[in-house]
C-alpha cells in the first residue's frame, strides 16, 4: 500500500511593479484542491530611483479590510530582502503602495495534488 | 484508516504600530485546540522618522514578567527584517517601545483542527 | 496504535545583556528528555552607543574551548539581525564580549516530552 | 518492510558571474527521477565595483517569458545575501543583468533518488 | 515495533579565520554513517578592518575544481549574516580568501545515528 498520498509540484515564479503596473495579482485555476504561493525574494531593479518603496499584499487567506505591508526596500540602503514563511493562497494581488520600483517579487508555487492511491497503481511502479 | 490527524489551515495576518496606538494585540477563538502566530515580516512606512523603532511581544507562551524585544529598525539604517522562528500562542500583544513608526507586521495564522477521523469517513474518501 | 510518541511544547523566551550584566544563564529542569533553546533575533535597545557589540555563547552541546561569537551588531550599521538553524541545548550562557548594549536575544525554548501511549491513553481522548 | 523509499543525496554547488561569463547555465542528468537546485547565498567578490548587480534566473520550472529577478546586491551597501525558498528544477540559468560582478552563487543540489526496497535488499545491509 | 531509526545528535560548533590562521578545516570520526555541519552565522570582530572579507568553503560534498565563495562580509557595510541552506559533509576546508578579519563561524554538528531497533531493546526503556 502507499503511503504517499500528496505529491507537491513546485514552480518558480515571478513578477514586476513598477509605475506604470503599481498592482499585480497572481491567479491560479480554481480546480486545485491545494496550492499556495510562497514568497521568496523581493529585489529593487536597476532603475529604481533612492525612495522607499513599500509592498502590500492581500490574498484569499488574508485578514482584515486593508493590504498587509510586506516589505519596504530602498536603494541605498536596502536594496532587497530574502522572506521566509509567507504563503498565500491564490488570487494574491501585490501592490506598490509607495515609490515607483521596478521591484520585483519572486518565489514559489506549490501545488499539492491528491493522488487517489488505489486506481493509479499502473502508473506508478 | 486515515494517518491524517491534523490539518493545518493558514492565513496571513498583519497589524500597524503608530504613535496613535503603540499597542496591539492579536486575540484567538478559544476553542481552538492548538493556533500559532508565526511572525513574518517587520517594515517601516513611508512616513516614518529616522529614528530607532523598537518592538517588543508580550505572548501566552512568553517568559518572564517583561516584554521582549525582537526587532529594532530604522529607516535609513534597516528599515525591514524578515524573522523565522518566533511563534507565539495567542492572545500576542505587539507594543511600539521605542519609535513612533508607522511600523508594520506581518506573519501567519496557523490554526491545527483535529479531525476525529472515525466520524468523518464520508467526507474524506 | 498512536504513531505520535512526542509532542513539542514551545515557549517563547528572552533576556538582556548590558554593561552591568554583560552575561545571561539560560537553564532549564534537569528531568527533561529533550529540550532546545533556539535563538531567534538579537537586537541593540534605544539607548545603545554606535560600536561594534559582539555576541558569543557557550552551551552543554557547544564545542571548543572558547566561547562561539555568534553575532556582530552596530547601530548605525546593522541594528538587528534574525538567527536560524542555532540550537542549543541548556545551560546555555550568553556573553556580550565587545561593546556595552542594551542588547536583546529573544528565542523559542522547545520541550519534547515522550509520552508512554499505551499507559497514558485515559488522558487522551 | 522497508517505509524509506527515497534517500536525499546533497552536494555543495558554486558559481561565478562576471563581466566576461554575465550567464552560468547549471544542468542535470536527466535520468533522475527528483533532483532540486536550493540556491543558497550570493555574493559580491574583492574586486566587485560599487554599482547594483542584478541576478535573474530561469530554470525547467520556472513560469513566465522572461527571466526571474532574484538578488539585487552592491558592495556599498548589501554585498551579499542569503535566501531560503527559492528551490529550482534544472537546467538553470542564473544572468548578471545589471552589474559586472565578479558574483557568487551557492546552493545546494539535491537529488532524491527512489530506491525499489524489494530488489535492491543485497546493496543494503 | 519501534519506528523511530534515526536520532539525531546535534552539536554547536565555531571556528575563526584571521590574518595567521586563514584556512580552518573540520573533521569527523569516519565511522559515522551520516553526519552534516550546517553553517548558522559569521561575524567579524572587534579587531575587524574595514575591508571586504571573503570567506570560501570546500567539503566531501563540494563540486568543481575551486573553493566555493559563500559570503562577503565589510565592517562598515554588513558586519555578520545569518545563513540557512548549506549543509556540507565533512571534510569542510573554510578559507578567508580576501581581508584579514577576525570572521567568527558558527554553525551545527548534526549526526544522524543508525539505531538497529531489535538488539538495544534494554537500552531503550
Amino acid at each position: 500500500m502507499d503511503s504517499v498520498l500528496e505529491r507537491p509540484s513546485c514552480v518558480v515564479w515571478g513578477c514586476e511593479l513598477n509605475a506604470q503596473q503599481k498592482t499585480f495579482t497572481f491567479t491560479a485555476k480554481e480546480n486545485l484542491l491545494e496550492h499556495q504561493l510562497i514568497i521568496g525574494t523581493l529585489c529593487l531593479g536597476a532603475e529604481s530611483e533612492d525612495e522607499l518603496n513599500i509592498v502590500t499584499l492581500r490574498s484569499k487567506n488574508s485578514t482584515g479590510n486593508k493590504p498587509i505591508p510586506i516589505a519596504s526596500l530602498r536603494r541605498s540602503v536596502l536594496p532587497m530582502i530574502s522572506i521566509s514563511g509567507i504563503d498565500c493562497t491564490p488570487p494574491v494581488t501585490f501592490t506598490l503602495s509607495s515609490g515607483s520600483g521596478p521591484l520585483y517579487i519572486s518565489g514559489q508555487y506549490l501545488i499539492l495534488e491528491e493522488h487517489s492511491t488505489s486506481e493509479s497503481g499502473s502508473e506508478e511502479p
